[in-house]
């Protein structure tokens, strides 16, 4: 029987999300974001699908500078302006029953105390559908935004992290016993104090008292997604993650990186099996592998490669353009201060004896993450990835709704019948659904469980 | 004709909130605050009496310590546990219309960047139907929970509120001119860089390069609500406010704060009627006089006054069940570092001449800001509360939703039958409702007009 794969929706509360330029296509609802009606349809289409999850990352400030200035950011809508994920989601749940909810938060943008308490308050009204994809931020205007005088160091970066995850571990699994609340109207007895406690964390970069305001939610910790390409990212994915988000090439690509995490996850004391790896693609689906194609040709008029090259000048803190088509990219990575484990996998993936240039990553952007065909070669595509141990998907927009909408309307069917896609939701919490078989908590294996008893009482 | 005034549902995303005990009636929903179906079932109710806002009271932290422990707190849920305001907004945007939510964010709770662009997204998926209640948290648990070592001195945080409100008014009203907008499809330009700034603040508590993330929402700013007793908190009210909100006894005790106020409005260089007062109390009403007190007796019996003294401990930073009980009060807001503002009102309200002590405190808590009667006589008690220059009252639960469905199937009618409530919402964004003929926006007697031209581009 073939495994049963992940679907998640991969959006941005913005204008344009990784095919930079789509929202120009007259089908394309991205300049819509900020209207409630958009995520709404969206939510309700997820569900009647049978996807997973509404994935929504995030970005904490502007791209970096490219050509010189911040200028095309906004001229062309590249991530830009993006309004905040968090305030979608009780809307979303209000509206679904089943569906789940990812929403990324950069630890810079507030303290962890604060974000706690609004997960666990999302995980109580979605009844436990709630996700969280861990960022540290990695472009300098987010930090110049919230204070900080420059962007912080890679690797200081991923130790701040460990802390803050400390920190929000403390508060959902350690604050409130599982019996504090008695709720006893007659005797007007609410909780008892004795079950509740005080965290009084003080570490390195965090002071935090508690206990947490929030009594425990459906999941405790809100199910927990990490994308980390880098040696130090892999580490933390491999540590905390229960979902890992890879952008790959092929199904071997992504193969190498699954083995690397998982033996990563073996070495942190966890199972093989405690993640999931969610590879990101988009799909443009045909009833013919030439109409499929003459869409995606449709489509790229749309796409706006110099857009990705201003992202990535974002994300690899260098302004591309500036920089000399022949400068050998291991230079670059000697330079940036941002994602250098970005970098790194782009000079894994170029060929290793052909001394990658910046000119060469322009050839690299433009081959697209993308599946293009019939309903049926899109499942064997998939079916490819799967056997290589993916686990599911993002699934990136081209257009919005557009690309969900076939999708659902196209390729589940398929999927489903192929045994690939559960044909209804699984009963239980956000966790229940992705582990089938599992509890709605985080198992012993995972650094939650160092946090679970607390003595010092309130 | 009658004025017409502002009525807001008063509530706390908590067990309980300022009745304490109330949770233990059988009608209470008090207990199910965690559950959406709640405030979706709240929302909808509200909308149908023509209520103007939800007004949803917060706080990020404990009360303080009571009896030598923060035991009684959870014991009795007073203010405890209290779940995140903010996510509870976007589900009931969705479910209405025309309704109004005022919700408190402290400033210590993340940085004004963050914060700035919540708000703008609400302010977006509501249409402008949002309004912020501007706090400097009290409390010194709330300080410890977010890496201060201690509470801030009160004028301090007066300042540090001062400057916050700069940055968020800059990133609000100042990075985006606009039409910046372009959104040209066919050229491919979203908006004009030229139009959109950063704001490069740099002062004595925040860093802040911006721009903003969000594009302007219909009201820029939200409607800005303030409680403030004390000197400085009528000053900082005075200069920044359009909802002032005050616990009074009597008509005559709010007719001389709002003078003053009023007058520190015009100090401020606004009008007197640039800002609404807004009385908290509850209602209690029958179909006779007697009916009405029956149902205030039985209501008595599950408030618990107690609690009261314990949560007041919190608001005053002292343990009043360990204070002598002929401690003059004049001796403890020398001691307390809290609220000092509140405590020195109570002075103020207790007979001069009687040199009040920690005794009468508990006097004065037992009596309760309600109206109790019929339709009729509760809606003369409102009249003569206008009359003394109200413009509205925040509605305090006895009961969720039993106060408010109360009120609006009895009350309301009578009301609007007098021209003292509208029986139809008015078109337009939370401000405009508010302040009938002005518009979306600020006026330019706001300090926020101060920040409206941004020079340095990005």
């Amino acid at each position: 029987m073939a495994k049963q794969l992940i679907f998640n929706i991969f959006t941005l509360n913005s204008v344009s999300h990784i095919f930079h330029g789509m929202w120009r296509h007259p089908d394309s609802k991205a300049l819509q974001h900020n209207d409630l009606d958009t995520w709404l349809e969206l939510a309700r289409l997820a569900e009647r699908g049978c996807i997973d999850t509404i994935f929504i990352a995030d970005l904490a400030g502007q791209q970096g500078v490219y050509r010189g200035s911040t200028d095309m950011l906004a001229e062309r809508g590249i991530n830009f302006p993006v309004s905040d994920p968090e305030m979608l989601l009780s809307a979303m749940i209000a509206t679904t029953e089943n569906l789940g909810f990812v929403y990324t938060r950069s630890m810079i943008q507030q303290p962890p105390f604060s974000f706690a308490r609004a997960a666990s308050t999302l995980d109580h009204l979605s009844k436990g559908r709630v996700g969280w994809n861990i960022v540290t931020s990695y472009l300098e205007n987010a930090y110049l935004n919230v204070g900080h005088t420059e962007l912080t160091d890679h690797d200081e970066r991923y130790r701040r992290a460990q802390e803050y995850m400390e920190v929000v571990y403390k508060l959902w699994e350690g604050s409130w016993e599982d019996d504090a609340i008695i709720a006893d109207r007659e005797k007007g007895i609410f909780a008892d104090p004795s079950k509740i406690h005080r965290i009084d964390h003080v570490g390195e970069h965090y002071s935090v008292q508690g206990p947490h305001l929030v009594e425990p939610s459906p999941q405790r910790t809100p199910v927990l997604f990490q994308a980390g390409a880098s040696e130090a990212g892999r580490d933390f994915a491999s540590r905390h993650a229960e979902g890992i988000f890879l952008m790959a090439d092929s199904p071997a690509d992504a193969a190498a990186f699954i083995d690397d995490v998982r033996a990563r996850l073996v070495a942190a004391g966890r199972q093989p099996d405690d993640a999931k790896f969610i590879a990101g693609t988009s799909i443009i689906v045909g009833s013919t592998e030439e109409e499929a194609e003459r869409k995606a040709a449709e489509l790229d008029e749309y796409v706006d490669g110099e857009s990705l090259l201003a992202q990535y000048s974002g994300v690899f803190g260098a302004d591309l353009a500036a920089l000399a088509p022949d400068m050998p990219l291991a230079e670059l990575a000697q330079q940036t201060s941002a994602v250098r484990g970005i970098l790194e996998m782009f000079i894994d993936r170029l060929p290793a004896d052909s001394n990658p240039t910046v000119a060469d990553l322009g050839k690299y952007f433009s081959s697209q993450y993308r599946i293009v065909g019939t309903p049926e070669s899109i499942a064997d595509t998939l079916q490819a990835w799967a056997d290589a141990g993916v686990d599911g998907f993002n699934i990136i927009q081209m257009t919005t709704p557009g690309t969900y909408t076939e999708f659902i309307d196209h390729v589940v069917p398929v999927l489903q019948a192929r045994g690939m896609m559960k044909r209804e939701y699984a009963p239980g919490t956000l966790r229940e659904k992705l582990f089938p078989g599992r509890a709605a908590r985080l198992n012993d294996r995972h650094p939650t469980q160092g946090y679970r008893k607390t003595t010092m009482p309130v």
